[in-house]
């Protein structure tokens, strides 16, 4: 057989692959948005038929027989479209390979059960009843890394599946590196004399202004509605349900403006990513994200520097008071102050953008020492504050305001916490590096064009796919490879700007 | 192997097809209420691909093995649920292995085309544009018929397919005896000095209190909403994704109330039948519906004779003037008389339950005499409105008002008409029967008292799943074949109290 008909009928096998994830998608976004309660069990069956069908699939002979073909060709070399589709689809399936059957199910089995657990343990501040399960996730986790392989440590493993060719020890030094930038800055903050007033994005927001108003602004920034739409619920999130179908949801909290905004304009930056994938290349790696650390840095570059910005609201301050009458009575730079508030808090999804990071680095350094065997589950609560008091300077008042708070582990989902900080960073380099390509964009937001920014993504991030790494990406569009730098001028200049510090 | 285990294996075949025709129902439903408006074509391509593996599956041999052994071994005889059950797999795995795939798939691609055609032919009133479409559809229809195998004319097995078990000739006999009793009766109202003010029914409804009104009123007749929900949609219906989530659709016109409340009542009764189909034989047909015309017959039952009588808005009446303010000023009678007006239309979505089945006849002859080869689709134009002229005393004025007017032929969907009268009529002959079993029910529907009517139908129709054909399920629950009489008895009883006729 040709390279081309190789190729071929490895895009066939793999677009089948594509269909269906895409409709497991389609069940994951209908369970989460509008399924009835007492469907939840026939749908999880659905969800396991499908899933199952695809791992089967996606682990079958023929693609590794066309890969090694493939590859014995010459083919997943070079950076040219097609290389990175055969390079990029014989990392999965090698990946997918490695998991053995039984570990697979029973990893679904063991999170599926320990999410409700959890849901539990939590609402009874109950880490006694949540523990042996996080005893089992963690064993089933060190034998996935295991499967997996991994060097240096068994978290590469882990954070390689979220954030493709990261390495522990890498990640680590440049986290640890804004750790200790960041607990100063912290609390200079915490000693300034100026302070924003909050309350008054706690008043009265009718939930149908939000959604007319973060509908606009999502528009605005260029989310297509004819690719997309927006639900409500519990917990926002942005799913892609087919090439031209990538949804986001938010949450609309009556005396709370700041979910739908920031929720909105969140999942919007994610999906502005998914929506501008190169539509050419679709059914293939080069149409799909490179990680979820690049993920987030488009999503958290819309919600916190777009979207916290001055210029920003100098744009949309007179429509919202249009929206919300109980803002008529705020100025301009109170409002931006309060959403640009610093301040420690217990809870990682109320964080604000500066402290963020510092919950984050808290996951990151347990769950490796989780993995490496240094901290057995039953030590995570002490171990969890007495890192917070150390980065925060505060008591944690419970564990269900402490190591409960997130569903992650319960969930299986170790290694996922980093990309959260990634995308920070991500976020404040490319955004330094846009500027320097194409000026300064404050007055672009001040009159309510984002095109040359989005442009600007999608030229350098969008249309790439998984042609590179994520550390590649990075240091391939901005020149230098990941650090703390820029989003710490970042964080500097809003605080000197905010606080005067 | 035992019997035991082959009925095993076959109920586990059995369920992967469930599976998929469920998930099928998903993309389905998401098409229908809530797709971006550019995803279409990709989720053509999810469902096609799921039809495809439920087809091969479907077809698999071993299936036909198992059935042979079951049958040998003298299972599907008698009227248990496991003979049952396997009585109506092997009659609907016959079926799909008589279809060859290209004649599907030519089928699928030509409807498909076909209905953009029809939606552009009936906007301009173009009959020639869609006749090329018609005549394509036709004569793949006549030779899905005698793939399907038919004896006494191809009709047969297009019926067969909706209403198992149904005769065209026996159809044609009661619906033909309907027209005769039918059309003077018509006459008659229409010479009747009393006329309803429809007025009242056109006045300002806004839509959120159209959806709180609809959800009490479906709730009332004990629609759970815990295994479904309500939506909006321009053509309502009512789908099955699974057997605890039964969902439906309405649509609220501003202007009009007649859509969403009978629109609702009208699903609901469909989904009272698929929530109430026996889950302890959930996955075989047992827990399936019949037959589209006993479906039907649930609805109309519903809508038509709970739903548009008196004692029904001697409960509800109130509660729709505090909903409604612009009914304030209307009395009950003459509420309840415009919900009951009799008056020919063109279009067969708008008529009234009596001229209603006259529409179908009128449709059910032409497409007799289309798999006849009795009649042209050129000529299709020329005998509608004759018939329209002779059944309706009117002349169409276009063929958007005449023979365009329905999506239906251009989806291949003949055979399909019939069974919209199957339904009233059976709906007539139930109602008939359970009031002589459990006692008149009007004093219950004017206490809004649903249960013993729902009771009564889950004992005698719902809990049988498919264990009889739609024939002789009406003769085992009525004594009776069906026939005009009870639907005739209850339209002559309303034109005697409204039109004194």
């Amino acid at each position: 057989m040709s390279t081309e008909a190789n190729y071929q009928e490895l895009f066939a096998l793999q677009h089948e692959l594509q269909l269906l994830g895409s409709i497991e998608s389609i069940l994951e976004w209908d369970q989460r948005c509008y399924i009835p309660s007492q469907a939840h069990e026939y749908r999880s069956d659905q969800a396991s038929y499908i899933a199952l069908m695809r791992h089967q699939k996606g682990t079958a002979k023929r693609i590794g027989e066309l890969l090694d073909g493939l590859t014995a060709a010459g083919m997943g070399a070079s950076l040219e479209p097609r290389d990175v589709n055969v390079r990029e689809w014989k990392r999965d399936y090698e990946k997918r390979c490695k998991l053995p059957e039984d570990l697979v199910s029973e990893m679904t089995k063991t999170t599926s059960f320990a999410q409700s657990v959890w849901g539990e343990a939590r609402a009874r501040n109950d880490f006694a009843a949540f523990q042996p399960w996080l005893e089992k996730i963690v064993a089933l986790k060190r034998r996935e890394a295991d499967c997996l392989g991994w060097e240096a440590e068994p978290y590469d493993a882990l954070l390689d599946q979220y954030e493709p060719g990261a390495k522990t020890a890498e990640v680590a030094k440049v986290l640890g590196d804004l750790r200790e930038r960041l607990v100063p800055l912290v609390k200079r903050i915490a000693g300034s004399s100026k302070r924003p007033d909050t309350s008054v994005l706690r008043r009265n927001f009718p939930p149908d202004q939000q959604e007319e108003f973060g509908k606009a602004v999502a528009t605005a920034i260029g989310y297509d509605f004819t690719r997309g739409r927006v639900d409500e619920t519990t917990h926002p999130f942005c799913i892609t349900l087919g090439p031209k179908d990538v949804r986001i949801t938010t949450r609309y909290i009556p005396d709370h403006v700041n979910g739908a905004l920031f929720g909105t304009l969140h999942e919007s930056g994610h999906a502005l990513y998914e929506q501008n994938l190169p539509a050419e290349h679709a059914g293939t790696p080069m149409a799909d994200a490179v990680s979820l650390g690049i993920h987030e840095s488009q999503s958290r570059l819309w919600e916190n520097i777009v979207g916290r910005g001055l210029p920003f609201w100098q744009k949309w301050f007179p429509s919202a008071k249009d929206h919300f009458s109980e803002l008529r009575n705020v100025s301009l730079e109170d409002f931006v102050f309060a959403i640009n508030a610093v301040e420690p808090t217990f809870i990682r999804v109320e964080a604000d953008e500066t402290t963020y990071n510092l919950h984050i680095l808290l996951r990151f350094e347990l769950e490796r020492a989780l993995m490496n065997g240094d901290l057995k589950p039953a030590d995570v609560p002490g171990a969890w504050n007495e890192k917070f008091k150390k980065y925060f300077g505060l008591d944690v008042p419970s564990d269900a305001q402490g190591c409960l708070q997130d569903i992650h582990w319960s969930a299986g989902l170790l290694g996922y916490f980093p990309t959260y900080s990634i995308g920070n960073l991500n976020a404040a380099q490319f955004y330094e590096k846009a500027v320097v390509d194409i000026g300064e964009q404050e007055d672009n937001f001040r009159n309510g064009v984002y095109a040359p920014m989005l442009d600007w993504l999608v030229k350098n991030i969008h249309s790439h796919g998984r042609r590179y790494k994520s550390a590649d990406l990075t240091k391939h569009v901005t020149g230098k490879p990941l650090s703390s730098d820029a989003l710490m001028r970042y964080l500097e200049k809003k605080a000197s700007y905010w606080y005067g510090v």
